[in-house]
């Protein structure tokens, strides 16, 4: 097959029509039988009047030359909006990232495509736009040149260039120089324009980038300002128009730190041994509680999304796949309307045999999630900083060796500090934590201990899952724990119980008929080693560690009980 | 708080009891008046009696003796069952990996955990024993010694080992020595058993792991040989038993494999600048069709499962992420029950704005593509080898610069080889491709080629979804490409339309209403540079490279309109 025509690239301008004044006659009609001075006296008017008529002739070839010089545009081929781009042709050119100017770029001829950031004019013969990639943003300047060579800049490119609407997509070429420019995220260089294009151009815009784009301190300054007019852009409307809100420096990191958080994840548990699976979502029967289960028309029946692949890592352990993890979607039908709910996220879960001690799994969970902290500081700290712009705080905080405190200890220290239980009577041993004193307990770490990570180990069994293994001397603990990010959960596990008979025992004292999970125990009667596990919600971890403060701001595009869409 | 204090680790068996036979009395009735002979002669009788009884009675005790002798099991601190694990303690000892096994392992003294696979006695005073760890088998021997050290092996330790059920978990102490095995995966070790400890006892199995890991030639063979008698395990009894399925060499190997074509995809997308997206799965309206989707009931509305994340990462390029990829569920309502078709599966998507020619994608998607057909021949030849045994496949074949074809010049080889259309007529130019054609071009490229993997470009556009971007030159075919492995279509893209009138535009010649989908259109109105990119299934991929016959082999828990468990 031939490869593509290249269509014609560039509509032709109409002609610009200029119109011209009609010339004055230089006719008359001459009466009968005239004198002979006023004969004379004619001639010498009619002569006045030829050379006021060639005069003003002369004047209009004159005008008509100059104007017709001004219509000319020698540059009309370096700009304009280009056809729709069907992949006409291919010239192999290697497009410029601004993220990889150097030294060497300067004098170098480049091309890019790029974000019409904004335009600024100076005088009749300059303009400076800010072309934006990213998280970056470039200065661009166009000088109108008298030189008529091919990199020509016009009045009228000039003009065109002012007229781009913002956010449309640009196609430029032009010279890298050395530069100080304050009013782009790219300091030391700008690009001087040869050739621009528009390849998309693009309408009304919900909110502009700049807007969307500052912190709270910035609001709170222009209340104080008359002269600073700010839009706050509510985070509803940003999510309802969210493709706009994308393109925001800050959400530009926001998604390039929640994708490295699962590829740290995965690189390090890859390194131990794990192996990644798939688990389904639908399932024959609601996994761990019928309350807040998603019900799915399947067919002539009925289905239900997972709340959590549970089950399934549990039996990929008992089918001998030893060390798993699933990056998946988890699905919670529950009302809630908190910043830190969604009725859809995505949870990083791990399931491991152990030899000889739900330590083993505890600390392999530790080791990755500080390998996770420890990747994001150190690879993604462009990004950090961009976020914080908008969203200041403290860098996260956490030891070399990760502080593990017992369950006990952690009601000791809210006791000593005065916490109380919900109920506002005492706190017990064995009382589950609110949120409040979850929160509370982190502050009162990281004053101690200087840590805004750590983990809670030995959960009273009670407030567990009915397949939390009891701990071997005291019944009334588990083999459990939390891990906290900034007084917040952001991770659950256990060892679990492995032996069928005691599993059915521990489900009918929670008052689960063991008949109604017979799937579940099958699994281990056919042998599972012991294991442990825990799970993480991806969005949380992104939150907690940029201090987002709303989890829908980790979520590209978040769900709860009232959002499906975008 | 305390360290946990192990509890009793070995239940003290009931002593054995011995019956003893009561030994023979020496007491007899004397009659009155007996004779002096007779006296003499009983009195003799009498002597012999009691001669005899002392005998008997000494014969007994130095039986009692060895008998007790016998009875005392000195090894027994070396074998039985283990009590519940609940992490009791941690001696921090590192447990033997078979996989590791060295010529630096003989001699080692080593502890392990293992499935026990099977047993053999070889004669009253050895046992051949095969532990199983997910691909490898390794002999252990149990040999009865009468040396009392720690390490004694009894008679009563043997019988134990021979009682162990298949499939248990047992942890096992011994010595590595070098051997030449026959009957395990590990040829050139085997281990010295020391202790033997049952950690997980097993019931009854569905079915063996020997007769799951058969091939189809392996039954072939035992029809004609009378003294083989094999059982065949069928898919569905594999899949309701799934666990015990998952045990056999080839699903261990299987699984390994769809792990790493994920991590291969996200490894080579990474090296370009591809970040991972995770685009939602509860969506307010049908995305695609209407036809397949599944309905969620969603609090008291209606919300549909996404049947591709083809709007998200769309709307992810309008955004400005640039090159985005997802590895996520798809959901497909479609009641087809083949063996290519689920109702869930692992789909691979990408999306990439591109500079001139949308064949900038499709090389990132044929780079990619290659990267993991050779990242899985390098680095797990272990497991293809495995996997061989049970489904024998020619290696898999692909060229260095992949084979490009027209669809056009596709349906030409077709036709030259006398292929039809699924009506019998003569294909068409213009005609979508049956099954049976795209299998049978695969073996027309194959023969003519030399490779199971190539890639079809210039569909028509009229057999592809609207938002496919028209061919610049030939309206009748479009920028859009499949990829096919060993015949079967592993890979869809395209180009697509970027501009919103003209999607509009689109959309109406194909009886869309815009109107019903303002939603996707809405993105593009804020302007998305051109791009293109394509979707992966992941089973398909597992499946074709090992030729495994039918997909459900290549999922972990298979969901069709049929099975929704386990």
């Amino acid at each position: 097959m031939s490869e593509p025509v290249p269509q014609e690239t560039q509509a032709v301008p109409p002609a610009v029509e200029t119109t011209t004044a009609p010339a004055p006659t230089a006719e008359g009609d001459a009466p009968a039988g005239p004198s002979k001075s006023e004969l004379k006296k004619r001639a010498k008017e009619a002569e006045k009047a030829k050379k006021a008529a060639e005069r003003a002739a002369r004047e209009e070839e004159e005008r008509k030359k100059r104007e017709a010089k001004e219509a000319e545009d020698h540059a009309k081929q370096n700009y304009g909006k280009l056809p729709l781009h069907q992949s006409q042709e291919r010239n192999h050119r290697k497009f410029l990232k601004f993220s990889e100017l150097s030294p060497e770029s300067v004098g170098q001829r480049v091309v890019f495509r790029a974000r019409m950031h904004n335009s600024r004019a100076q005088g009749a013969k300059i303009v400076f736009l800010a072309f934006r990639q990213q998280t970056h943003t470039l200065q661009g300047v166009l000088v109108v040149s008298g030189e008529k060579d091919e990199n020509q800049v016009s009045k009228q490119m000039l003009k065109y260039s002012q007229l781009i609407p913002s956010e449309s997509i640009v196609l430029v070429e032009g010279t890298i120089k050395s530069a100080e420019v304050k009013s782009c995220t790219i300091t030391n260089y700008e690009v001087g324009i040869h050739k621009l294009f528009t390849a998309v151009e693009v309408g009304d815009l919900p909110f502009s980038i700049d807007d969307a784009s500052r912190a709270e301190a910035d609001f709170e300054k222009a209340e104080k300002d008359e002269n600073l007019q700010y839009s706050r852009v509510a985070l509803p409307t940003r999510l309802d128009n969210r493709v706009m809100d994308l393109r925001t420096p800050t959400n530009q990191a926001i998604f390039r730190i929640q994708s490295a958080v699962g590829q740290l994840f995965r690189d390090y548990l890859n390194s131990q041994g794990f192996i990644e699976i798939h688990s389904p979502k639908l399932q024959g029967a609601a996994t761990e509680s019928g309350a807040s289960v998603f019900k799915v028309q399947y067919f002539n029946g009925t289905a239900f999304l997972a709340q959590s692949p549970q089950l399934a890592k549990q039996m990929a352990i008992a089918g001998d796949l030893e060390r798993v993890y699933e990056i998946g979607p988890v699905f919670r039908a529950e009302d809630s309307n908190t910043h830190r709910h969604m009725t859809e996220f995505m949870g990083l879960d791990l399931e491991m045999a152990f030899e000889e001690h739900y330590h083993e799994v505890l600390e392999v969970l530790d080791e990755m999630l500080k390998s996770i902290f420890k990747g994001l500081q150190t690879k993604f700290s462009h990004e950090i900083e961009v976020i914080k712009k908008q969203f200041p705080h403290e860098d996260f905080l956490f030891l070399d060796e990760t502080l593990k405190l017992p369950f006990k200890e952690g009601i000791k220290m809210l006791k000593e500090a005065g916490a109380k239980g919900s109920d506002g009577e005492e706190l017990g041993e064995l009382d589950d934590l609110s949120t409040e004193n979850e929160k509370f307990l982190g502050r009162l770490v990281r004053e101690k201990y200087k840590t805004d990570y750590f983990i809670l180990d030995k959960f009273p069994l009670a407030i567990r899952p009915f397949y939390t293994m009891p701990d071997p001397t005291d019944d009334t603990l588990s083999n459990s724990y939390d891990f906290f990010m900034r007084g917040e959960e952001i991770l659950s596990g256990a060892q679990r119980v492995h032996d069928p008979a005691f599993l059915a025992e521990r489900m009918r004292s929670v008052g689960i008929d063991p008949a109604s999970m017979s799937g579940y125990l099958d699994a281990f009667k056919l042998g599972a080693p012991p294991h442990a596990g825990g799970g993480i919600g991806l969005e949380r971890v992104v939150m907690l560690f940029l201090k987002l403060g709303n989890i829908r701001r980790a979520s590209l595009f978040p769900r709860d009980p009232k959002r499906l869409s975008p």
